[in-house]
């Protein structure tokens, strides 16, 4: 039977452009968009159901593409700590940083795993997402990786949201292999992905390549074994220096580059021809004080598309809010409101491998999408934080979070 | 009858510091805390209800100490125009800036007045705030201002927060007294202030002291008449250059000298004598991309309280929580969280005149409360957005919104 959705004005976000229909009306069908445009050429038709919108502003459900929301603890203790005036090589000396997350994540249960996770995913729901990439890479351990892939793949199961796992094992050295970076890698290469690929765990593989985690050729080594696994591969890159991981990872014909603020116009091209998403970071930017730009006069020459995401993660940026995001990537990276909203719509479905079904409102995608109590789009990245009043669809059904 | 609260640590903020008490409990009886202590040490008593909080972490209720919550309008068009690259001379030329404000809220009924900053006030309540100030400002007639004061007295009676009335008449000048600024003062301190003061709509009256609004000779006019009518003071200064107006606004006493970036030594040693709070407003820094930092060591050096708040309003700060301000001053001005809770609980209170009742958890004191769901106090500054887990009580009672 078919849903009709009128009385609302749409940003459609086709080809990442606000494509805004005024008086629209949306008619759905067993969890996808049938029908979308001017409510005055509606076709004539039987409806199971006729909800009014209110002269809401309906947008594609927002898309986070890049978190690492499933971890053990927080690290708020250090955030203070560094606060009040102690040094980060303190920090490390003792046992802080992110050995401190791999030490929790290990010690947690599943089901400890599952039920912090689940409360910030939350967070994230209630802000409009409908769909989340989540990445593994605090465990770097086969058993540990397994457990949070598990979780992830339980939290896409239990609640109202289209989850994809990514596989970060190659985020950072564990301590049983200090000093043997290539012998981890082996270990990824040769056990821990074909394992957990197998078991259905992996959506994609990811690495972090900087000169304090993975080299570029540590980095190959890891998407050589998920091409032959058939997994798309993704790159933490030039975040911290230029090592033109953006341009390997073109190579590789990656989903999506992430961070890039070392980036250079090189690698815009080359990332412009793999079609690989530029997926820039503002909270990490924000938080860790950074003061390096991203390059977005070059991304925005060569057509790089552009996605924005949270990078929920405990160390960085403990971002619980998309919407937040986009206020960042304005104020600080100079993005207009529709290149931020395109960022979460649909350039973050494209850096998901999910453009073709999600990320625009359009016909023959799938349902998903936010009615908006706002005066325009631009508001969406105008208020800083704040809970705005909205109606959430999924799969053309109504989310109550 | 008295209700008992337990299960739960509390951070009271006594005197503006965590005085944490673990496992504790607090007895509340008629809207008031009648005991406060560990759980071992509470008195025998009977109890009318009895709630276990689950391990949640206590806290003041959050208090806003600095908004423009009324306005008509919202300026996310004039964002988006200067993301696109239209400049502030096009935009001001067009008619936009606070002009575009003031025409919008003076075209506005009460009701719309209403409902919007309704909706707004309603973001802040759900992040934990349970007392707010709101300044008028964006009238500029006695009509005008009347209506937005009336505005604001309504939000304390219909929604579950207590509101202090800020008259800021003073805030910009109004088109109808264009280049006559000493004129408008005149105005304001014959017949604005003076008839608002005896409808009983304000409670403390506000200035703009800045060179592209008035003067400090100006700013001391509307300062005699406020102590006329028995109206504690505040000020906005040095956001954008040093006037002293902090000196000249410790010099009236002043509750609070609000923004501050370019304040001086000086300065802080008069507001520390007079006992007038620093309100804080990194949410108007991050958003204007300011640079100048607030002389933290300056304000710390000499016992300065400091407050921090959102500053909401449609310029400058469309802030919608302020647990986010919270990051934003530990993240942007090097605070410590435990100094920024101080300064959205006991600093914020004393900043509004209500430190006797309210800000902490003590004996005596208003229960105003949220119990977090949380690991540690830091972890209220240190996630950046999202709506955390929590429980407000206001005047012993669980607010519902
Ligand atoms: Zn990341
Ligand atoms: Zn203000």
């Amino acid at each position: 039977m078919k849903t009709l959705w009128q009385h609302c004005n749409v940003a459609t976000m086709a080809n990442g452009t606000y494509s805004i229909i005024e008086d629209a009306a949306l008619v759905t069908r067993d969890g996808y968009i049938e029908w979308i445009g001017p409510r005055q050429q509606l076709p004539a038709g039987e409806y199971g159901q006729t909800h009014g919108l209110e002269g809401a502003w309906v947008t594609p459900g927002l898309i986070d593409c890049h978190t690492h929301t499933v971890f053990g603890g927080n690290r708020s203790g250090e955030f203070e700590q560094r606060l009040q005036g102690v040094s980060y090589a303190e920090i490390a000396a003792a046992g802080g940083g992110i050995a401190s997350t791999v030490r929790a994540t290990r010690a947690a249960s599943e089901e400890e795993l599952f039920a912090s996770a689940r409360q910030r995913l939350i967070c994230l729901l209630r802000d409009g997402v409908t769909s989340v990439e989540i990445k593994s890479g605090y465990g770097l351990s086969l058993e540990s990786e397994r457990k949070i892939l598990r979780v992830i793949r339980r939290l896409g199961q239990e609640l109202p949201v289209t989850v994809r796992s990514t596989c970060l094992a190659a985020h950072a050295l564990p301590p049983e292999y200090k000093d043997r970076a290539d012998d981890y890698i082996d270990h990824i290469c040769n056990e821990m992905l074909p394992a957990l690929a197998d078991e259905g765990l992996v959506d994609a593989v990811d690495a972090f390549c900087e000169y304090l985690a993975f080299s570029p050729a540590q980095v190959e080594r890891v998407f050589k074994v998920a091409q032959q696994l058939g997994l798309p591969v993704k790159l933490h890159a030039e975040q911290l220096s230029s090592l033109h991981g953006s341009s390997l990872a073109a190579r590789y014909q990656a989903l999506s580059a992430d961070h890039l603020e070392f980036m250079t116009e090189e690698d815009a091209i080359a990332m412009a021809q793999s079609g690989t998403v530029a997926v820039l970071l503002p909270g990490a930017f924000y938080f860790l004080r950074e003061t390096q730009l991203p390059p977005m006069e070059a991304l925005r020459k060569h057509g790089v598309k552009i996605a924005i995401a949270s990078d929920l993660n405990p160390g960085t940026s403990p971002g619980l809010s998309l919407r937040l995001m986009l206020n960042m990537a304005c104020t600080l990276f100079r993005m207009t409101p529709e290149e931020a909203l395109a960022g979460v719509t649909q350039h973050a479905a494209t850096a998901l491998g999910m453009g073709e079904t999600h990320g625009s409102l359009e016909p023959g995608k799938v349902a998903d999408f936010v009615a908006w109590n706002i005066d325009r789009p631009a508001d969406l990245a105008y208020w800083l934080g704040g809970d705005l009043d909205k109606r959430v669809v999924r799969n053309g059904v109504d989310v109550a979070l």
